[in-house]
């Protein structure tokens, strides 16, 4: 094992100019625009694979291609599945970046660049730990696939086909997975339970073309004032969802979980202060740190409607319209909510205009026992790497791959993420902490000892 | 009189070509990439005033120029100015227009092109009817004023500090302009009142950033969900605003005016299916024609949030904004109602947000007694233009610069528009009837004679 630490402490360098080659492909897979991009990045990482000593290759799907590479497999060690992907969110709005999202940039001990830290930065550390065994012919304790995809940031539309037709290579033990948050930089978490997702955009389209405000304003109702009264419905003054049946299914929080979150180190103050706003805005009866993790939400990710360049335009739109993102916790059930919330939206709808409403990405919530043995194992790996105790956490944001997993492999997943809360991920100026990079490479090492035990 | 007419007649397909060059320019006075194109536009008209026979200049304002051109000044003759504006709105979205915008296309006796009917069209008749006059040598029965100007379309920022500036040179019986509209091709129209705008953005700003919504959401409030709150807020079931006291000045219908509505051969089903709504939407106790002209509007002219790209984002966004415009009518003011809406708004945000609200144009409401002498002789030449009784309306439009006009030079303005309900003036596809267009320069070639009657 010193060996593989060695290695992992003397490569650093190279190490970070690897990754730096792996952000600088402009991977965003929502923007067709960068298709190419996609193509040439999958091109690089399977190559990388096969340098650092795995076998790989590249597996084509309807969408974006998806990274395989594994290690010599020997029979009677047990099979772990490590799961990343390399495709980003969309660096907009592209003017409120210091400096280009693609160039990675080193400041301090950050790496500022999209992707940076979701999810690259910790795939990547993987990968380097993997090669440290390989290349200093330390003996793995147990056979490893790692699976890269490109689909993540658009709901891993097809993962779940490639894991059914591929199930009898993928089956495993457990899957690992880093791209989960950590409360602070001397914190590392195991993440126990994840909140799902409903994804949907609803367009509201009145005149067949904008119409002059002054001519025919006063008797036709107007797209974005339809499309402001569907969603303020949302939303009631306590932060509650006013979707009816929305709330039935939720899983209440326990004592015992409610007891974890004050083991995290921090208050509101500083909370509000990083976010940048005056007053933090819940559901009522919650802490911030149970509403961002243990409770439904409803967010307006985007508005599109009429005029919107310089100026005024004397319009009344022909159409409005917003995308939207339902996060959804243990035990409610993506397909139900998102006819509920269909049906309240037409409920809503006045006959003076057309709804239509897009279904976007599912994914379902993720809750699993942290008492397991092979989570005891990440937990000791995590203590080991970091020379912290680790805690358990739940986590507001959606892996809805997770619960593929299970559904197809039969396993559980291990959430031992690397992001910290100000790496600022999905928003400009992302950054990768490059001591939490060398901690995760530290923590690659170490889980394959553990997890094989026993 | 005959020569002028013949002329007009013989010249047609000339006037034609000249018109198509100047709706070439695309003079788009709220987009500063346009600059230049207002410039060229400005040139190409001051030059073509020249060409016709008038003494003709640019004045610079701070803003877009303006063209002024004058008959030779003959003492003892009657003073007119006739006003009409060569920019035009913003011709986006591009992609509803059948052809480039700019190119003009002919089709039947429909010229296609932005700023065909609003206004260079109608402008471009009366230069014509002008030149007829003067190239015919048929004496003209008054001293003429035409002032063209680049900033309509922008609240006519700097046409007051002109006037003002000018005044003595200005003096005048009375002001022409056709900018308005006629309720079909054979029912011209005098329009006696219009309706007053107030425009205006809000901006609601929350995160100092667009955050992770599933690692931030539900701590803190979505902009783009107060927006909507904000604005579902300015409008109840009834279509009445409810910004506090802003029904508190307006002048009430009369029966007599009630009754002129009646004479617009426009029934609810045609105006329905021409605008390509299901179900009409408005004030609750008007008729739609009324609800169009004589009644205040709010109408939100664009949106903005968030990520609008392909795909989802799943951020809450940083800041949500919107483009509002207020339609106001008789007796109303401007500042006052600017005033009444920003409170109301200001007391409808909540203190987890940031709202700024920025004060766009404003133009004041219009009413003038069609008894008068100069109205009565304006209805005589619509008469006479058409071959058809014109009738007397109030139309919904706002502008501002009629009340400049009257303000600063003391004079009433004679509105008689030559756009027709199916022009698409501020859409794609604005069209310019070419039989209106003929019209339009018989009406100007009348109405010199009319009007300089004692």
């Amino acid at each position: 094992m010193q060996k593989v630490l060695d290695y992992l402490k003397d490569n650093q360098s190279r190490f970070l100019e690897e990754l730096c080659d792996y952000i600088r492909f402009p991977s965003v897979s929502a923007q067709p625009h960068h298709r190419e991009d996609m193509l040439r990045c999958a091109n690089w990482l399977e190559n990388h694979c096969r340098q650092i000593g795995l076998t790989s290759e590249i597996v084509e799907t309807p969408g974006h291609p998806i990274v395989v590479a594994k290690t010599k497999k020997e029979p009677g060690k047990p099979n772990f599945l490590v799961y990343g992907h390399y495709d980003v969110q969309p660096a907009e709005p592209l003017d409120l970046w210091t400096t280009e999202p693609f160039v990675p940039r080193l400041e301090g001990r950050s790496l500022f660049a999209r992707g940076a830290s979701d999810n690259k930065g910790q795939n990547f550390a993987h990968l380097k730990a993997i090669e440290a065994y390989l290349k200093t012919g330390t003996d793995l304790p147990c056979n490893l696939t790692v699976v890269i995809e490109g689909e993540e940031e658009v709901g891993s539309t097809h993962l779940a086909d490639f894991l059914k037709a591929r199930k009898d290579d993928l089956q495993c033990d457990a899957v690992v997975i880093s791209d989960t948050g950590m409360p602070a930089k001397n914190i590392p978490a195991l993440v126990y339970a994840l909140r799902g997702i409903v994804a949907l955009e609803i367009k509201v389209t009145g005149p067949s073309r904008d119409l002059h405000s002054g001519i025919f304003g006063g008797t036709v109702d107007n797209p974005a004032m339809v499309l402001s009264q569907i969603l303020a419905g949302l939303r009631d003054k306590k932060g509650r969802i006013t979707v009816p049946g929305l709330y039935e299914d939720v899983l209440k929080l326990s004592k015992y979980e409610r007891q974890q979150f004050d083991k995290i180190p921090l208050n509101e103050k500083t909370y509000r202060k990083f976010l940048g706003v005056k007053e933090l805005f819940g559901e009522t009866g919650y802490s911030f740190l149970e509403q961002r993790s243990s409770r439904p939400t409803c967010e307006i990710n985007g508005l599109t409607s009429g005029y919107q360049g310089h100026g005024s335009k004397t319009i009344i739109p022909s159409w409005a319209s917003a995308k939207l993102t339902f996060r959804l916790v243990p035990n409610q059930d993506p397909r139900k909510l998102f006819k509920q919330i269909s049906a309240h939206m037409k409920k809503a709808c006045p006959p003076t205009v057309r709804l239509e409403i897009t279904e976007g990405h599912h994914g379902k919530p993720y809750l699993v026992s942290p008492d397991g043995r092979l989570a005891q194992a990440a937990l000791r790996s995590l203590r080991t790497a970091f020379g912290k105790p680790p805690i358990l956490m739940r986590e507001g944001g959606s892996i809805p791959i997770v619960t593929s997993f299970k559904k197809i492999l039969g396993a559980d997943t291990l959430l031992v993420g690397l992001a910290l809360p100000d790496d600022n991920a999905h928003s400009p100026n992302e950054k990768f902490d490059l001591d939490i990079f060398e901690h995760g490479m530290a923590l690659g090492a170490s889980l394959w000892q553990e997890l094989a035990k026993p």
